[in-house]
């Protein structure tokens, strides 16, 4: 059978003070009152049923993912008790499924992007299922077809087609985050893709990769899935580290006998790392204001104003350009949007000056 | 026996969202915790003992009113069903003052600035109220010794000193807010003061002028302290004027038997009309800038923060130049210093845009 496991860990202070310790910017409910994680979900409906679909977040975010996905069966929430990277995130769903199915063939997919349109999603998605179903030792990756030279992403390096499946290569190489010159270079030759950082293959042959790279993982995991009361005494020994380095590298470098192949996702991709990206995202005025929240302006152009403060409270501005507002109820921003990266350096302060608990 | 009253009604809309229906500026904790009221209130200390000293504000503040001013007996807050301009809270409070005190002579004092010395203060006060005892037929006005050509203030134009107060003069006329070049043509004559709209006088001294010009308001006034259960009733059909053109004027004109004299105020008077001002009287940081409440900044200079949405809201800022940013409870607001001034034309689109309940 298949399944989907829906990665939504994090916290991440570039949208600061929207996601904060305890609400990280999967859960901020920004889009017509809808999160990243529930339009992640959205995506999926007609490709699996709601039990067939978990969730792989922060154990202090269950409560709102289990609010957020009322479709979902509880046991369906996995709550890590710290952050341990992506790897042990993966490893302890593939854990889980192999456990409920041994069969089981499972996708991991992000929540930290809008995707769009949702049914070149799902085409892409189905396929890469086929190609994990009919090759047991697949680990696919997804690849997205890029639209720019970015630098904010990895890039595979596509090798020769698999064959039966037009259109998907095997993986030569992974590359990290290249300079402007590379990536144009990269995006010249029609060869690269961005790393999506999405994956399907068969549970068991994960676990299989990991038996051996990283056997003290797959112990590790499958034990938690076994003995449950263990979660608490075994995640945080897991070793820190992300499933590229641990698993994806190696075995396209043939360390293993995992074969790394990639589907492409020719799909609008688009990131919500700060709040510049974010306001791509959010309905603007005829002043150019992308505004989210009940916000009122007077003479303001190219503003982003987002307000998360309650139905009780209103923005307002005079004379803003190209300004960002943020309200939330413990903390107001605001910044020159030229200045918006600088979230984190601010953050850094906020925690020093007024206490961490306003960070 | 001398009696102070401290009119503390309006609420303006220049300091939104700080002041807003139901809160007005004189109650605004801004200054180190204290507000305007607290201010002109301790500025009496030593000069009235508390039970002499009266408040007369809009009847929905005397809660707040009665906690920023413990000392005060419930009685002496007088709480107007609604406001009636400043006539009526000076005939209301003097009928008071007479029916405890038939010799009382009482001084009207606002609310409205920050002032100092408080010694010099005290000391024109008292002479205010000697004058008023030696003169039984005396108004007593305070003109504030001006420091500037302020085109936003009324001037009281100066006659002969009145005879055994040196320094005391008589009124020869009362001036609307003047022209640029007009002001400072009242200030070379140095014959000019500022309107300080604070009186002194014994209480049945104003009723009586009421009974030559207002005939119908001092019957009014007198039937209120009477019986008080007819407030409602009868506060509310008094004519909406101003004590300088219901009273002053007119026999500052020779209308009534009222001698006008002034006594002047070498002070320090800020009028905290507005932001601008405010922030003038606000702490600075090394930045310059000005900041009342939990706030925290990045590379922010010449800026008015001013956080009273509570202890667990932090306002934070990245490189904002000569901004202002208001946080509260139920509104932000961030606009342009030099915009500063269309707080009350923002205050019209949000109670249009976002609702009443806003403003």
């Amino acid at each position: 059978m298949r399944y989907v496991v829906i990665m939504a860990g994090g916290s991440g202070t570039r949208l600061w003070p929207l996601s904060r310790q305890g609400r990280p910017k999967q859960l901020l409910e920004l889009f017509d009152g809808r999160s990243l994680l529930r339009l992640a979900y959205e995506r999926l409906v007609g490709l699996v049923e709601p039990d067939h679909i978990l969730v792989c977040t922060g154990r202090a975010y269950a409560d709102d993912v289990a609010r957020q996905l009322p479709e979902l069966p509880h046991g369906n929430i996995l709550g890590e008790p710290e952050g341990r990277d992506s790897l042990n995130a993966v490893a302890w769903s593939a854990a889980e499924v192999a456990h409920r199915d041994a069969d089981g063939v499972v996708a991991m997919v992000t929540a930290d992007q809008v995707i769009s349109p949702v049914e070149e999603f799902q085409r892409s998605l189905r396929v890469a299922f086929e190609v994990a179903e009919s090759r047991p030792m697949a680990l696919v990756t997804l690849g997205v077809v890029p639209t720019s030279p970015h630098t904010g992403y990895g890039y595979l390096h596509r090798a020769e087609e698999v064959p039966g499946f037009p259109g998907v290569h095997r993986v030569a190489q992974f590359k990290e985050k290249p300079s402007r010159e590379v990536a144009e270079a990269y995006l010249a030759t029609g060869e690269y893709w961005w790393n999506a950082g999405m994956f399907v293959w068969r549970a068991a042959t994960l676990l299989g990769q990991l038996d051996q790279l990283l056997p003290h993982t797959a112990e590790t995991v499958r034990t938690i899935v076994a003995q449950p009361e263990r979660l608490d005494e075994l995640f945080p020994k897991l070793t820190r580290i992300s499933v590229d380095y641990a698993v994806m590298e190696p075995a396209s470098a043939g360390r293993t006998d995992g074969e790394v192949v990639s589907v492409p996702l020719a799909i609008d991709w688009r990131d919500v790392g700060g709040f510049v990206s974010l306001a791509e995202l959010l309905p603007h005025d005829a002043h150019g204001n992308a505004v989210e929240g009940r916000a009122v302006s007077l003479d303001s152009a190219g503003c982003v104003v987002i307000n998360t403060a309650g139905d009780e409270h209103v923005v307002a501005t005079i004379g803003l350009e190209d300004h960002l507002v943020v309200a939330t109820p413990t903390a107001t921003l605001v910044a020159h949007l030229g200045d918006a990266e600088r979230v984190k350096e601010l953050v850094a302060i906020v925690r020093e000056v007024a206490g961490p608990r306003f960070a």
